[in-house]
């Protein structure tokens, strides 16, 4: 598995996971009928944040993520980071690789935290995953995400220093 | 003192005392050397969103507020909302009074929730206003804020139910 920086030509392979991802509900804070043009724009980010796919021998796109500063101005030292792993290609570490990919890009890139503002508390997997990686769970908003199944469950808001 | 909704003739008395808030550094995430038309940008939101002035029976704006979505999708039921109070005008009520119409108008809008994601921890006076409001810190991100005089400093995520 290779991550490199995504290109506009990865855009068709990226969007049709993204795509089902969101629409699901499950575990972003989007709409779940996100607009093609509107995803494009909040998942691919120009310099000097970052996005980037995980991608097979073969070329296949397994997954994607980006990497962004998460606030302004003095607090411009702490970034974030999203990810998604396409169905299908989940279990083969393409969500670790892509996280300690954007880790270290945030360590490279100067700043000194990353925080994650919104984990649903339901996705258990993606959690644990984090956790293994350094990050603390600070706090859960209880009944900040309405999941389609389960209904009103927490948001994790995740940190770790870099 | 009335709140009311801010027109494009508020904004040359809002942009004053902005600036010197944002470019004191002590209170906000965003560009010490924030542009006029960024701050613009930011703060005179469009409906559904709200941007509020509270004015003196002159017609002194002594502090504006805004209102806006926190998250979208899932967590679309969660509102947050930013508030400044004009240099001079402080310790006359005017944050409550706008705070107090922020959590009104959340509710009157259906939101279930309001989160202030990032309230730096050496602000006092605010923080105990929006507990005395009914926020509760949910947590602190330690280091997330780089204070001009204190050095790094705490950030508190503050929720409350609506």
């Amino acid at each position: 598995m290779l991550i490199r920086t995504a290109t506009d030509e990865d855009w068709p392979a990226i969007w049709p996971f993204l795509r089902q991802i969101v629409a699901a509900g499950e575990t972003y804070t989007l709409p779940r009928d996100i607009s093609e043009e509107f995803a494009r724009e909040i998942w691919m980010l120009p310099p000097p944040n970052r996005t980037v796919v995980a991608v097979d021998p073969d070329g296949t796109v397994l997954g994607s993520a980006k990497m962004n500063r998460n606030h302004m101005g003095p607090a411009s030292h702490v970034a974030s980071a999203s990810f998604m792993v396409a169905p299908g290609h989940g279990g083969r570490g393409v969500g670790r690789a892509l996280g300690e990919y954007a880790l270290d890009w945030a360590r490279a890139e100067g700043y000194r935290f990353m925080q994650f503002n919104a984990v649903v508390e339901t996705n258990t997997r993606a959690v644990a995953l984090w956790q293994s990686l350094g990050f603390e769970i600070m706090t859960t908003l209880p009944e900040a995400f309405l999941h389609p199944t389960k209904g009103y469950v927490g948001l994790h808001i995740m940190y770790q220093r870099l």
